[in-house]
């Protein structure tokens, strides 16, 4: 999968990531009225808002792009209508060919993170009969844990051909807080970082590792140090845009290649018409204004990576 | 909620939890045959076997114990109808009026944290209907974030009366990869231990904090010390029998008082019919082997604590 990932991103020439993380709030008032007369102000009319929504976005965006990361959190919050609309998210956006990074953050002891492995990355095997739960291409994963709460992710993306992007560095302000702490003289998320090389080693694609890294784009600096760290970890940079990011800040992220890095965004893509720059479109068109704010990203981070070489 | 949780541990005199995580080969086979004789060898079939021998558990068990943990991987493997049976699972425990610790270890940045917390503790406001997705009373929660991934769970814990567990020092062989390693000459699990206590010192029950810890019965000597610098923290204690934890190692997780732990017990006390002390029940009847299992539990934790008072 780690392949296809590069493919895609060479083919499209865009190395970024669609965050489907749908608020209430980013969707337009035409889009939730038609959800809500239809099924109510209740957690199936929130999903609905959020399928039509998500579906607008994936159609008007879905030919410029490698893939798309839904934040399983954002559907969570609707309850058990809101899974279903995860998982079919998932299932329409493998059917345009994209990747699906499924941003889970899922991570525990064992036997637990196989079940996790199972449910979002393997199949599952019912007397012999064996059901794809969910059916991601990727998932996120918390290292809290240590190896033996990853190992059974890893496995799976063996069986598989399926990929990780683990937690190193992430991009919110406490951060900081456990992640930065030195321990013999070096921050936290640099011993992360190492292990996630050490995983990755033996899951090696075509030029890159299939298990990959989590870094915040709001932390550009440390880019370089754990690009250095981890030479064949495909990094993951979200918290570009709303959260901060820019273009120029995330050069080194990228390896000499460059490739290594996808760059997330998520609310200044699928709320893009609510900005000022994306104005014009109008909420009926909010999926024009995504697919500008995607070419825009584009642009910004290709020729930042091409200033660079 | 954690002013009940500890009346029912006092009532029940059990300071115990069970841990409702299913997986297929725990379930008895008459269970299974009925399930996919009438859903087919599907998601929907193991499902509905995983509630059937839920029920069974807690219709023999609830009126012993103050609480269930459901690990909702075990839920999540089975796809959306697995996460139907989750729900069901909690809205079940709660019309026994049993303490629903959803076992969910989220944590992410501030707004996914936030989704994350309204979905399993809160409510989702819909157009201005309230709506409650998941509707547990505790969930766990991994700290690797910080402050800004916590402090939601503990915004919606003010507002609704939940509490959380924060993962300190998991169970798990590889726990202490990244938990252990020291830092200022300290482990990290006692900095974490830190945190859990200044963040619980606004979130004062009677007695206790609805802000607790997850310290694993598989290192009972730092039960000691994490008790000393957590003293308000209600400690949640998995891997008690089948991960090798037993009674008179438990005890340093407990304040003079009797109180400040509950010891978490999965497969020991689901799969006991399995077990050669239980055999005697047989299949048939392995709710009465669970409620055999919960109640040896009870005992060699009531007396290891009762023993060092």
């Amino acid at each position: 999968m780690i392949n296809k990932l590069v493919e895609k991103i060479k083919k499209t020439g865009a190395p970024i990531v669609v965050g489907l993380d749908p608020m209430l709030n980013y969707i337009p008032e035409h889009i939730q009225e038609a959800a809500f007369s239809e099924f109510g102000e209740t957690l199936e009319g929130a999903a609905q808002a959020v399928w039509q929504f998500n579906k607008e976005i994936i159609d008007k965006t879905y030919d410029l792009i490698p893939a798309v990361k839904p934040q399983i959190a954002m559907y969570e919050q609707f309850g058990i209508p809101g899974i279903e609309v995860f998982k079919r998210t998932v299932d329409y956006c493998k059917s345009k060919d994209l990747v699906v990074i499924g941003d889970i953050k899922r991570g525990d002891i064992g036997s637990t993170s196989a079940a996790y492995a199972t449910g979002h990355l393997g199949r599952v095997n019912i007397r012999g009969n064996e059901c794809i739960p969910f059916g991601e291409d990727f998932v996120t994963v918390n290292p809290y844990l240590g190896s033996d709460g990853v190992n059974p992710f890893i496995d799976v993306c063996k069986k598989e051909k399926k990929g990780l992007f683990i937690l190193v560095k992430t991009s919110n302000p406490s951060s900081g807080e456990f992640q930065d702490r030195l321990i013999e003289g070096r921050p936290l998320y640099e011993l992360v970082g190492e292990k996630v090389a050490e995983w990755g080693e033996e899951c090696m694609g075509d030029a890159y590792s299939y298990i990959g890294a989590v870094v915040g784009a709001t932390y550009p600096e440390l880019g370089k140090v754990l690009r250095e760290i981890m030479p064949k970890a495909y990094i993951l940079v979200p918290g570009y845009g709303a959260q901060g990011g820019q273009g120029k800040d995330l050069v080194h992220f990228f390896n000499a290649d460059g490739l290594g890095a996808i760059v997330n965004s998520s609310r200044g893509i699928i709320a893009a018409y609510k900005q000022e720059a994306y104005a014009k479109y109008g909420a009926q068109n909010f999926g024009d204004a995504s697919r500008a704010a995607v070419e825009a990203m584009v642009k910004d981070i290709s020729s930042a990576i091409e200033a660079k070489r």
